[in-house]
């Protein structure tokens, strides 16, 4: 089992003076998802990714990743995720295997990432938002009526539950909110994509109910953030960080309610605008 | 000609209470990278990738991406880089094709990102830092003795010239000094990495000598931000944020000095480790 953080001995320096100290940091080691078709017996397999990540919860990894990349559309499309055991021993735990429905189809042209999901119908803003609309397949849930005393305490409501921050101060987190301001998930990751994918996963393998949520994100608000959130159909979602100029394009034509800069007892309102 | 920055409108709520202010957003915009071959009128080109960036230094960032991904060894390996102009009209200015020189041979198989390059000899720390050094062509510089008191002045003279940040509030931003502490060259952009291919590749086009210079990034050292410093042979790199285990795995095996959480007065050094 590999750990989401690791000891290491560190020169600290303060205010010139030198000490050696122990001090933990953020595990960061590659995960290589492998999509798996039909019956386990048949070993049929294609390699799909590998994307640094911190180790843990890769099944949830695997199932956002596979979802807000457009290969899956449900839960019901993946079957079971599960380490591979046939790599070598440095490898273990780092290659899951995917197993699909059979009634899923890929297309190993569309999967490539960074790529033919953008450049396919063209590359400007425009075109980004409509092939992240294309790819919704859930509807966005109802926008949650959020308290103002509410929004304001998830930053430390989530900080509080951060377990892997408080050891190392290097990781990034998103949590899944509900309008009462509960925590119902929190997922860590080196990677922001990764921790989103996770919250996304999990929601999905628990058959969670996202309506009326709001995902919280450590750092900013880029368009790959927005666009995993508007494809999970999450009604709202509040970052720490500002949003870019395509992020807030996204979210206003997709009905998602955008939050940038919260910070306790102010934060900027940039989708649904109203009105001047 | 695209703009790092765009002008909206927000609702900005302080203590409850509601305004509607103007603000500026960092702009991001899809570039698509194409590779050029032979002569300019041989139109043969291939679509290389598609990355989300902050437009500006296009030039940089193509270079710099074609370098620490491995493509290309050295700057006399891309010919020009130019926008592209047949494309449709809102895509003009987030298209480029660089122009490879005829003896660059590029192999489809090797470019797919984010897979070949990792995956192609194993899935594991050990095997992710041999895959660098596999691709470092340039000896690391000589190590720079960095006066403490230059050090801790570093990231505010990074922030001092972020002209985006100022603006926006949220960009990353990457930035090389020499070991005297001038600023050399600074690159803002909406991905981190982006902000680093960026430096790097205005180093190259510029045929500057980055023996005894330092990188300074504005977030956390992740590793593929401390691989493209080592691809490049930039010998030291800091970070304002923390790194990960597997960049300073990479830094310690690569000679690369690695100095994390730069907060003035206060930093530690990861790498090299001094005895115990």
């Amino acid at each position: 089992m590999r750990t989401p953080v690791a000891p290491i001995s560190v020169e600290r320096i303060e205010h010139g003076t030198s000490t050696i100290a122990q001090d933990l940091l953020v595990t960061e080691e590659p995960l290589e998802i492998r999509l798996g078709f039909g019956p386990e017996t048949d070993r049929q397999e294609m390699r799909l990714s590998v994307t640094m990540r911190t180790p843990g919860h890769d099944e949830d990894l695997a199932m956002g990743f596979l979802f807000t990349e457009g290969l899956i559309t449900n839960a019901a499309d993946l079957l079971r995720v599960a380490y591979c055991e046939n790599v070598k021993d440095d490898e273990h735990g780092n290659v899951v295997r995917a197993e699909l429905h059979p009634s899923v189809e890929v297309d190993p042209a569309r999967w490539q990432r960074n790529f033919y999901t953008t450049s396919s119908c063209g590359v400007c803003g425009k075109s980004s938002i409509e092939a992240v609309h294309a790819q919704c397949v859930r509807p966005m849930g109802t926008v949650p009526v959020l308290d103002h005393a509410v929004l304001s305490s998830l930053p430390d409501r989530m900080r509080a539950a951060q377990a892997v921050f408080k050891h190392t101060g290097g990781i990034h987190a998103a949590a899944l909110f509900n309008v009462h301001g509960e925590l119902l998930l929190l997922r860590e990751d080196v990677g922001r994509h990764n921790a989103v994918d996770k919250v996304i996963g999990a929601a999905l393998l628990g058959r969670m109910n996202t309506d009326e949520c709001i995902l919280l994100v450590s750092g900013r608000a880029g368009f790959e953030l927005v666009q995993k959130c508007v494809v999970a159909g999450i009604p709202a979602m509040a970052a720490v960080g500002a949003p870019s100029s395509l992020a807030v394009d996204l979210a206003r034509k997709s009905g998602l309610t955008l939050i940038g800069f919260l910070r306790g007892e102010r934060y900027n309102i940039y989708a649904p605008i109203r009105k001047e």
